[in-house]
């Protein structure tokens, strides 16, 4: 098997035929005789070796000091794994299993079939697949080793408005598993269900799906289910408030890594789809067309929170979703979002929401962003949270480990 | 608003960006300045005019001889929407809502939102969509217009090994909705149940996905998830044969429409995993990698269904799959079939495997191909029917008409 590094363009030794996708999204630019202008404008030479490879494969690198499936580029489908440890699982145990599941990711994300896949033909496809792995707060206790958990990952507390529903909480192991198809997330989660199922069983899956790249522009912000733009306001991966954000910098086992809080929202379209725009956009803080917000012009405007109107009120209402989700010392979450749109009742009610899926450095960023909202925010009356679970986000690994060494190793 | 006519490239004058997914598809050549090389090179010189439409739209024509959504290159996903007419309903008044959602359907596919659509931008990325529509057999008996009904469109016959589940049966109305992304589908499903929920309850509603460019090549064949290459004996469309299989030639209101069956087919991964690749082969008839043949070299080898070996046994075996889906007289279907995943159980088996979309010119020969698979389709072990029904498709209309009007105006 050959493998990549992050940073350096997703390229192993193998003849891969770069997607086309991948070239129009800007992910692989010099190499193999493609060039990108500007302004979406990019030239295709063509040139592929096409008797080696005959499947186009996009690949984003396994390797690096982080997991990927974070700050990548959000791929277009989603399937959140969560599994919950059978009871008499030892550390020594689980960390064979996790090891597997590791080399699994190496092999599936750069489009090798991994040992034992009885479909290996629908590995080679990976479209950008990324496999994530996060550990969730009782795993310490099941394995004895509640003292390699840190101190600063606790469960969340509850939030009143919460409606949780066991059915979308909690978890051991949680396998974040994206990629731009879903053909290649179906098959991936069932490669990893199988190799995890000796000392797993599954206790729920999400699955998501967003605009993403060739639909909407690299970089641009995607819609949601009640047409919003979600995620304007997002740290841009890459930049250094990302990295402040999102990167857990202490000098323990979790260094690089981070902590995923994910929170099923269910909302309510009948009710939302019955208000006036003019309050929709009051609710939000943002106009609904171009996502600026209510004191500005363009999307990415910065807010005027203290912007009047001729009444005295503030432009932006304090109980705005976009006010609330403010913390006054500045502190961020990254959101990595993606929708659920599941059932349709027999009169015609959807089952539809938001898998939030926020990666933070600590959970107390996201408890004290949740706190505020759970306390006033508009949005409420269309949002409730039905499932919530946090994991602890371990470093990404350099070839020959795997994800979860530091702490399980 | 305005509208494109089938058969000319998908533009209307409105400045629609093309989308650089349809171009890489070949789906728009000359026009926009784009030029599409052969082999997959294409030359995308950015003309665009991005100050009028800030976001790329790539549209399918919703006028013609025959309706959007089977002619149409497969889009990388499908919700298909089940109604059943309400009590009471009478013709006016169904006439008028089937006439309000062709309406509907006109707009999203341009990329416009319809009237009342409380999210309209997410009308605007039309990705391709396309909204075809179907009628039961018992709507005819509801609307009290039985004589409208062609003689030759009945309900299927019952197969032996069919398991169907009324969960997935039947439907008065159906709806296929597809696009190249899923918040596209999303929004146009929850458009169309709201503008019928008025005189019909939602049936069902299956949700599937497929490989589709730019995740694939134009025209090459997807795999499904079982991870065989799946479709490639199809007509293609625009050739004779395709015509001869799919349209209604008679001289009655549904010429130039078509025969939909939607059946739900539920694969058993668990025990198709622990087959051995080359039992696979054989059930199927064809190998697994390329797709080709058991007697042949590439996918689109024709079978030789007499070659033995040298233990005289036909190469091809008389129970695989390719064989007995083949009729004597060469009648065929058009299969424009769909994958679905959905949950997993607590032991971790999928929930997963085909809606089975297939349009052909008359229910007889699909019956007929059915009762050679139900009699001994070496698949038939790993593969099981948990819902089937059939619909009559209507022509497509031209500007001013209404999908439907030959049958219910």
């Amino acid at each position: 098997m050959t493998t990549a590094m992050r940073d350096t363009p997703g390229m192993t030794d193998r003849s891969l035929r770069v997607s086309r996708r991948t070239m129009l999204a800007g992910g692989v630019t010099a190499a193999s005789g493609v060039a990108a202008g500007a302004a979406g404008a990019v030239l295709f030479t063509g040139e592929e070796d096409v008797a080696s490879a005959p499947e186009p494969v996009a690949v984003e690198a396994f390797h690096g000091n982080h997991q990927a499936g974070i700050a990548t580029p959000p791929q277009a489908h989603a399937a959140f794994l969560s599994l919950s440890l059978k009871s008499g699982i030892g550390l020594e145990r689980f960390a064979s299993v996790q090891k597997l599941l590791s080399q699994d990711a190496e092999r599936l994300t750069q489009g090798e079939p991994p040992l034992g896949d009885t479909e290996p033909e629908l590995a080679k496809l990976a479209n950008r697949l990324t496999i994530t792995f996060g550990f969730g707060y009782e795993l310490f206790d099941k394995l004895a080793i509640a003292d390699r958990r840190p101190g600063d990952f606790t469960k969340l507390p509850k939030f009143e408005l919460d409606r949780l529903d066991e059915k979308w909480n909690g978890g051991d192991v949680l396998l974040q598993i994206c990629a731009d198809d879903a053909t290649t997330v179906a098959h991936a989660l069932r490669m990893c269900v199988k190799d995890s199922r000796s000392i797993a069983k599954v206790r729920w899956v999400m699955r998501g799906f967003r605009q993403a790249p060739p639909v909407i522009d690299e970089g641009a912000t995607p819609r949601n289910t009640m047409g919003q733009l979600d995620g304007t306001a997002n740290p841009a991966p890459g930049g250094e408030a990302f990295a402040e954000t999102v990167w857990r910098d202490g000098d323990d086992a979790t260094k690089n890594g981070s902590v995923l809080v994910v929170r099923r929202i269910r909302t309510e379209l009948e009710t939302w789809d019955a208000v006036d725009p003019a309050v929709k956009e009051m609710s939000i803080g943002r106009a609904l067309d171009t996502g600026a917000p209510l004191t500005g012009k363009n999307e990415h405007d910065e807010p005027d929170f203290d912007a009047t109107n001729d009444l005295g009120f503030t432009v932006i209402p304090p109980k705005s979703h976009i006010r609330r989700a403010q913390l006054e010392d500045g502190r961020q979450i990254f959101r990595r979002v993606y929708n659920y749109d599941d059932q349709v009742s027999a009169d015609g009610t959807s089952d539809t929401g938001l898998i939030f899926a926020s990666y933070q450095k600590d959970i107390a960023t996201f408890a004290d962003i949740q706190a505020q909202l759970d306390n006033g925010d508009m949005l409420n009356d269309w949002v409730t949270a039905i499932g919530s679970s946090e994991f602890l986000i371990p470093p990404g690994c350099e070839p020959g480990g795997w994800v979860g060494e530091t702490l399980f190793g």
